[in-house]
């Protein structure tokens, strides 16, 4: 993959302040802010001999301390690797470790990073805080360091798959707050984002398919290619945790490679989200309630999937998806173990879930709903009857759910 | 005041997503973030007839909600206008009533905010959040309004005078968090500031003193002309609390409008502080240490005082500052009725600030110094003998206070 997609500004952006008195006096300060990061894949990270985590986000003028902040499961499973990890390139490392799960995504949670971060003392610009864990963790040391003397450079380390072709590539940090889901926020680029496959080893199924989800989504609305990878070896996929380098296992990381390549075609032009029409939130209008509604019962990549399962019928109703092109894809979405409805999932609560997200696109419903497979548009015009229909046509085929 | 400052960037900043795949696939994001915003001087903002509060960061789609946080002390003097203003343009507003002080700059304030802004509800992008107070209550909703759903319009109403010519019209928020002040914060702009000097007229002596100091910072390092104003005016200055219209008023509308000047010309092109080299910063390397461990009894300004005379006195024990000029900004000093020394103010102390401060500053003091009366330069080699020195010369001119 060697292509470039540059979106350089045709003209400079205005940068200044200017001042003018007339009736009364005003100033105008103008200036741009330049963001850039690197999303890089890498082997064998807390292999001793790799450098790829001693040297991430660090200046000329690093120590060597390290602030390393990984989820309780992470820890379990990786804990003594980081250390030893550490210790081998001579890091001073303090391990600060989180309570795991969606339940954990919580001011506290941030408060608890930012003590540990205030007691171990760093070089504010020059130690970056590591981050390993899945979306969550990702989320909350993302939220933590952004604030921490307003912005310290963090590195991130996914470590679920959700984490490496989604919450772990783009800028966006948070935790919910009462019932909001990711109410609280910033946007925050990490110095550097390291993804290591490895650690799929030690991800469950379920968790699997979950990020599975992520990547089906881009799929969907724009890669069908994508698609037909997923169509062709989705078991494979989840039996081997998509290990292997590109030379010994082509499609794990041709599926990798293209998620991760379309979710940033996507983000780059829109780092900061000022235009809301975004194929990205495919799968994510309804899925915010219905995950917060369900929760724990369904997992962030499961509640995107039946979100995406009901837009899924609401384009075949609207005549933008054939009934082949729906039944590939409600059978690629089985064969990566994924639901296509819950009971949650009713016409009411869509309804609501529906007028919560156009609030949030600021007035607009701005429904990605597929077309074909591989491609998008966009409806502000899905009905409530739309809705109920489809939750019903999902209920059905997934009969054992009551409704 | 009509002159322009520009500093467009010469060339237009890189954006774009690169992409390449030698050994490891690796892709790099850059983008840039606009970022504008207004400073404006208003008078009689809360007069029924002016429509500046109600229009204020309003778009074509706003509609006729307002949230509007104000500390309790303004809330007692202004919560009636303040409904009454908002009866009268047809606007519903929430007022939400902070405790005031620095004591209460503190996260749950913030989330008092956030809570009351998920209660009330408001259209993300088009109902700005608007903050009425001191320096306090504009860093903590500003907080509040950066990270609620990542960032939510607000507009600054400074009703101190730290407020009109510091705390308003910059970007930066915050909150202090365990001993450390402002440990945590964000950037964010706000929609607009509106600066209405009359909310001074009821702010009591100590408070106009305390904005003073920051008025004396920049006519110190790079505004001689501010000075000399200072100089001749100073005790007319508090006593009128800053009234009038600039026909009528000259003098204070001068002062105020150069103190805002030339704030904003250091602020512009440094945003985000990516230099650390910052004029502003003066009288800010020692005073947080000392505002923090004197709490409640030292204000911000006067502890930024007590920081200029003890780096005024450095800069004339270096022969930067003659004795003639370190007598005149002392006696200016006194005259706007600041402290020149406090208890807290010990060599000791003094040496654990600057060590802090230097943490801060990314290993080097970076430590404005005055030169002569309107000029500075920047220090890396203040020695610890040279703090107690000036200490003990300064405690010694303030014999009230035991050493
Ligand atoms: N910031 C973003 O752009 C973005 C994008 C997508 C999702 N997200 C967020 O990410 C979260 C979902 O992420 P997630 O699915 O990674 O959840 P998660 O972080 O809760 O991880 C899932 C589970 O896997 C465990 N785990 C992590 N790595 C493991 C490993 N290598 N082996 C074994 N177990 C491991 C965790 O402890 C947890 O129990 C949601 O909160 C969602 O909002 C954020
Ligand atoms: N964000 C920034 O760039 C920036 C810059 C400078 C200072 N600050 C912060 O600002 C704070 C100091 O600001 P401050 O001095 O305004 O403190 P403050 O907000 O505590 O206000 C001082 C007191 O005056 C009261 N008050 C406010 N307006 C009044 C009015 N019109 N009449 C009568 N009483 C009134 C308040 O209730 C409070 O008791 C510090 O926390 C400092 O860190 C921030």
């Amino acid at each position: 993959m060697t292509n470039t997609l540059d979106s350089l500004d045709p003209s400079p952006l205005p940068t200044g302040l200017h001042a003018d008195r007339a009736q009364e006096t005003r100033w105008v300060v103008q200036a741009v802010k330049p963001v850039e990061y690197e999303v890089r894949m890498v082997a064998g990270l807390l292999d001793p001999a790799s450098s790829d985590l001693a040297t991430a986000g660090t200046t000329e003028r690093t120590g060597d301390r390290r602030f390393v902040v990984v989820d309780a499961h992470v820890h379990e499973l990786y804990g003594d690797r980081i250390r030893a990890y550490l210790d081998r390139h001579g890091l001073t490392g303090r391990l600060c470790v989180l309570p795991a799960g969606e339940e954990a995504k919580t001011m506290e949670s941030v408060l608890r990073v930012v003590r540990g971060i205030d007691e171990f003392g760093i070089s504010r610009r020059h130690d970056p805080v590591i981050a390993i864990g899945g979306g969550v963790l990702l989320d909350i040391v993302g939220f933590a360091a952004s604030m921490y003397r307003r912005s310290t450079p963090y590195v991130r380390v996914p470590t679920t798959l959700i984490g490496l072709v989604d919450a772990g590539v783009g800028v966006k940090t948070g935790i919910n707050f009462d019932a909001g889901k990711n109410r609280l926020g910033t946007y925050a680029a990490p110095a550097v984002s390291l993804l290591d496959r490895t650690f799929l080893t030690t991800l469950d199924r379920r968790h699997l398919s979950n990020g599975l989800a992520e990547i089906l989504k881009i799929a969907l609305v724009k890669d069908a290619r994508l698609f037909a990878l997923l169509e062709s070896h989705a078991e494979e996929l989840i039996e081997t945790s998509f290990q292997g380098r590109f030379d010994q296992d082509p499609v794990a990381t041709e599926v990798l490679e293209r998620a991760i390549h379309g979710m940033l075609e996507e983000l780059q032009p829109n780092l900061w989200e000022s235009r809301l029409e975004r194929l990205v939130d495919y799968g994510h209008t309804f899925s915010p309630t219905l995950e917060m509604d369900a929760l724990p019962a369904l997992l962030h990549g499961e509640a995107v999937n039946i979100d995406m399962a009901l837009t899924t019928v609401i384009g075949r109703r609207r005549g933008l998806v054939t009934d082949a092109e729906q039944e590939r894809a409600l059978r690629v979405m089985r064969r990566l173990e994924l639901p296509l409805s819950h009971p949650v999932c009713t016409g009411d609560r869509l309804e609501r879930a529906l007028a919560d997200t156009v609030r949030h696109r600021d007035g607009l419903q701005r429904l990605p709903l597929p077309v074909g497979i591989g491609d998008a548009c966009f409806a502000n015009d899905v009905t409530a009857r739309e809705l109920h229909d489809a939750a019903m046509e999902l209920a059905d085929l997934e009969p054992t759910h009551a409704r």
